[in-house]
C-alpha cells in the first residue's frame, strides 16, 4: 500500500475511533444523571460537560507535550493523533468524579480536572505509551496496557479512592447502626442509554489504540481487538445477570449494565492479544468483580454511587493482570510485568490525587455544604432543577 | 484498486456499518422504554440488554457457523465480517420482544433469544445469504433481500405472531364489550430519541449488505442504498403525518415515527435496486401499511404494544414483494421467486417460533402473574422501579 | 493515490460525516425538547421529526438541483455529494422552529420548511457553495464560509428573526410591568444529551466540508479542521461557565451548553483557516456573546425559548467575520468580503423568511390559539401527550 493511501486511511480511521470515544462524553454524563437522585442531575449533568471542555482544552494546550513531547506522529495527520488521545483524556475525571456525587462541588472538581489533565494523566501516558521519561531506570515499565486498563480505567479509579477517602460518604448512606440505605437510581432509561453509549465508544477506544488499520495484519488487529470488546462486554452482563438472578431472583439492571462495563474494563489491556474465547472468561470475572467490588466497598463504608471502583479500578487491575496470565510469552510480556505497572502507576496516581485533593480541599471544600446536600446539588450549584415540572414521590 | 488496499477498507466499512448497527440496541431499548407503561420500563431496558448480550454470544458460539460455515471471509478481514452480521442478530428477537412487553417475563425471553441466535435465525440465514442447506432442493430459495426485509423482519414478525398467540393480550386492553383501551406511551423524548437512532443503525444495516465499497461500482452501490433507505423513511414518516392529518387532525407521533420505520423496514429488501423516486412509493405505502396494520391487528385483538407486527411483519413482507413488482428482471429477480422466498421463511419462523414458545411456555410460563402485571413487571423482575421519584399521575 | 481508491476513500469518508450529521436530528430534538415546559414537548418533537423527513425529501426533489445544477460530483459517488448536502438542509429549519416552540403550530411551520428547503436554502447555496447564479455580476459573493457559519446557522437565524417578529412572544413571558418571566428548561439531561449529539455532528458539518480527505493535504484539512471545530466548542462552554460563576455564582448548564454551540457555530465558518490557539479566541468570544445575546434579545421581549438567535444568528455573524479578521489574506479572503456576504445573505433570508411567513399566517395562522397555549401544544397538535405519566408539579 502506497505511503499516502495509508496515510489518509489511518487519519481517517482515527477519526472515526475518535468520534466513537466523544459519544462516551454523553455516554458518562446520562448514565451518572440517572444513577444519582433527581435533585442532583444537573450538577452531575455539569461537571461532567465541564469535565469534558476543561481536560480537553488543558491537554491540547499542556498535557499532550507532557505525554507525547511533540504534536507529531508517524503515518497519520498529527491532528488525528492528538484528537484521538485528547478523547481519552476526560475520561480518567470521570470516572472519578462520578464516585463522588450527589456532595462533591463543581468547582474544585473542575480545578482538580485541569491539573489532572495538564499533568498527572500526561505523566502516566509519558511512562507508558508515551516519551518515557523512565526509560533505562529501575522504574521503567514493560507493561502492556493496550487501551488503558490501567492508564485510563485504574488511574482514574485510584483517583476515585483518594476522593473517596478525602470526601466522605453521602448522608445517610451508612447509618450508625452498620446499615446501608439503598438508594435507587432515579432514571433507568438515562442508565441504559449511558451505558451502551460508553460501549459503543470502547469500540473506538479499544480499537483505535491499534494504532494503524492500513494493512491485512492492521485490519485484523483492529477487526479482532473491536470483537474481544465486545465478547467482554457481553460476558460481563451476562455473568452479572446469571449471579443476580440466583443470589437475589431479581434482574437488576443497572448491575447488569456495570457488569458489562466491568467486562470492558477488564479486556482493555490486551483486546488484540486473546483467541476469541479468552475474552468470555475475563469479562465473566469482570462482572462477577463488579457484583463482589460493589459489596465490598459497602462493607468498607467507601460510598460510590456509581459503582466506578468496581468497575474502573478493580476491573483495570484485573485486565492488566490477565495479560500476563493469559497473554504472557515470557518475553515482552510477563505477569511480573503487569503487576509492576500495575504497582507503580497506584502509587502514582493516588499519592499525586490524594495530595492534590488535599490541597484543593483546603483552599475549596470538595463536599458541599451538609444542607445543600440535603436539598440536592443542583439549586446551589447550577441554579437549575434536572425535572423542574415533576412532582417527586420523595 | 489493490488487494490490500481493498481489504482494508472494506475492513474498516464494515466495522463502521457495524458500529451504526449497534446503535440500534440503545434505539430499540429507548423506542420500546418510551412506549410501555412507567410500570414496566425497567423490565423492557433489562430484556433488551439481555438480548443483545444473549444472541452475540450465541450467534459467536454457535449461530455463526451454522449459517455461514466457518470464520471467514473475502476480502476483509473474517472478524469484521463477523462483527457485521453479528450486530444483526439481536433485532430479530428485539422486534419480538417489543410486541410481548408489558407482560412477557424476562428469564423465558431469555431462553428463547438463546435458541433463536444460535439455531433458527442462522437457519434462516443459511438459506437466504449463507451456506444454504436447500441448494439444489426444490425449496431453494432465489428470493432477492439485500440487507433482510423477510430474513430479519419478518422472520422476527413471525416469532412474535406465535408469541402474542401463547401470551395473549395485556390485562384490560380489550372490553368484554368490544372497545379497545388506549394505552399511552409513556416518554415521548423517548420514543423520539429511539427512532433515530434506528434510522442511523438502518444506513449500517442496509449500506453495510451491499458488502464492498472498494470499487467505484461498490461505492457507488453503498451511497445509493443509503440514500434510498433514507428516502423510504422519510415518505413513510410524511405519508402518515398526512394520513393522520386528515383523519383525525392530530399528528400522532408514534405513529410518525412507525411510519418512519415501516417505509425503512420495506426498502430493506432492495435499496440498491431501485431510481431515486421508487423509494419513495415504497415507503409512502409502508407507511399506509403501519397505519392501517395498527387497526387491523387491534381488531383482531392481537395485542402489540409497539406495533412491530404492522412495522416489521407487514413491511417487511411488502418490501420483498416490492423487489419482485419494481426490480423483477425476469430471470434471478422473480415476484413468484420473492413470494416464495416470503412463504417458506414464514412457514418455518412461525412455525419453529411456536413450537419453541409453546415449549418454553410450558416449561417456564411466558407470561407474568395477573397481580405482577398489573402492579407492573419493574419490581418483580428487576426489583428496580424506572423512575422512582416521579410521582405518578395514575 | 489512484483515482479509485480516492473516489472510495472520499465516497467512504462522506458517508461517515453524513451519519455523524444526521445525529444532529435527534441533537436538535432532545435539546429543544428538552428546554421547552412538558405541555409543549411532543410538538417540537413532531416538527423536529417532520422538519427532518419533509426538507429532506423537498431537497432531493427539487433543493438540490437549484443548489448545485444537477447531480453529480468529481471525485466521489454523486450520491455520497447528495447524502452531505441533504444532511445540512433541515437543519436551517430546525434553528428557526427550535426559537419559535412552544406557540408555533406544526402544519405551517411545514409548509415554510417546504418551501425553505426546496427554494429559499438552494438560493442561498447556489450563490455561495453552489452553481452560483451572481457570477459575474455586482452582488457575487467572495465570502469564505467552509461550513456555513452564514449559509447556515445565519440564514436559520434570520429566518428565525423574521418568524419571532411576526408570532409575538410568549404568552406571560414578559410583564406588562417590564419584568422577564423564567420559564425553567423542563428536562436538563435531555438537553445536555442533544447539545452532545449536536457537537459530535458538528465533527461531521465541519470536517465533511473539507470535500476530500483522499491526500495527505486533504487528511490533515479534515483533522486541523475537526480539531479546530472541538477546539471552539470547549472555549465556549468555559467562557461562558466562568461568565456565569463570575456574575450569578452558579453554572447554569442549559448556558454553558449553549456556549459551547455558539462557539461551534462561530468557528463553522472557517475551522481549516486558523492554527489552534485562535479557534479558543474564537470559540470564548462566541460563548460570551452567547450570554449577552440571551440577556439582549430578552430586553429588545424578542423571545426566543432556546436562545438559538444568539447561539446562530449572532455566532454565525460573529464566525463570518472572523475568518475575515484572523485569516484575511488580501486577497480572495478579506474582510470586506466577508461583510459583504453576511449583509448579502441577512437581506435574502431576512426577506424572503418575512414575506414567506407573513403569507402562511394569512392562509393558515402560525400562531396557536391561545387557550392551546396555555394547555400546551401537545394535546391539540399531536393529540399525545410526552409524559402523561408523571405529575406534574405546576
Amino acid at each position: 500500500m502506497g505511503v499516502e493511501v495509508s496515510y489518509v486511511i489511518d487519519t481517517l480511521y482515527a477519526i472515526f475511533a475518535m468520534t466513537l470515544i466523544i459519544f462516551m462524553v454523553p455516554g458518562f454524563a446520562m448514565l451518572e444523571a440517572g444513577i444519582v437522585r433527581t435533585k442532583n442531575v444537573t450538577a452531575v449533568l455539569t461537571i461532567n460537560t465541564l469535565i469534558y471542555a476543561i481536560a480537553s482544552l488543558a491537554f491540547l494546550l499542556v498535557g499532550y507535550s507532557i505525554a507525547f513531547g511533540d504534536f507529531g506522529a508517524d503515518g497519520m495527520s498529527k491532528w488525528a493523533a492528538f484528537l484521538f488521545q485528547m478523547a481519552f483524556v476526560g475520561k480518567v475525571v470521570n470516572i472519578m468524579s462520578g464516585g463522588v456525587s450527589e456532595r462533591a462541588k463543581v468547582i474544585p472538581l473542575a480545578l482538580f480536572t485541569i491539573i489532572m489533565a495538564a499533568v498527572v494523566y500526561p505523566l502516566v501516558v509519558n511512562v507508558t505509551w508515551g516519551a518515557n521519561l523512565l526509560e533505562g531506570t529501575a522504574l521503567a515499565l514493560s507493561m502492556y496496557d493496550l487501551a488503558g486498563s490501567t492508564v485510563i480505567h485504574s488511574t482514574g479509579g485510584w483517583a476515585l479512592l483518594a476522593a473517596i477517602l478525602i470526601i466522605g460518604s453521602r448522608k445517610g448512606r451508612y447509618t450508625p447502626t452498620g446499615g446501608i440505605r439503598v438508594i435507587p437510581a432515579s432514571n433507568i432509561p438515562l442508565v441504559t442509554l449511558g451505558a451502551f453509549l460508553l460501549w459503543i465508544g470502547w469500540f473506538g477506544f479499544n480499537g483505535g489504540s491499534v494504532g494503524s488499520i492500513a494493512s491485512k495484519e492492521g485490519a485484523d488487529a483492529v477487526a479482532l481487538t473491536i470483537m474481544n470488546t465486545n465478547t467482554a462486554g457481553l460476558a460481563g452482563a451476562i455473568m452479572v445477570a446469571i449471579v443476580m438472578q440466583i443470589r437475589y431472583g431479581k434482574l437488576d439492571l443497572t448491575m447488569i449494565l456495570n457488569g458489562a462495563l466491568g467486562g470492558l474494563v477488564a479486556i482493555t489491556a490486551g483486546p488484540d492479544l486473546y483467541d476469541i474465547y479468552t475474552p468470555i472468561l475475563i469479562g465473566a470475572i469482570g462482572g462477577a468483580l463488579v457484583v463482589f467490588g460493589v459489596s465490598f466497598f459497602d462493607k468498607l463504608r467507601i460510598d460510590d454511587p456509581v459503582g466506578a471502583l468496581s468497575v474502573h479500578l478493580v476491573n483495570g487491575i484485573w485486565g492488566t493482570l490477565a495479560v500476563g496470565i493469559f497473554a504472557s510469552n515470557g518475553e515482552d510480556i510477563t505477569f511480573m510485568g503487569q503487576l509492576k505497572g500495575v504497582i507503580v502507576v497506584a502509587i502514582f496516581a493516588f499519592v499525586v490525587s490524594y495530595i492534590l485533593l488535599y490541597i484543593i480541599n483546603k483552599v475549596l471544600p470538595l463536599r458541599a455544604h451538609k444542607d445543600e446536600e440535603v436539598q440536592g446539588l443542583d439549586v446551589e450549584e447550577c441554579g437549575v432543577e434536572a425535572y423542574p415540572e415533576f412532582k417527586r414521590a420523595f
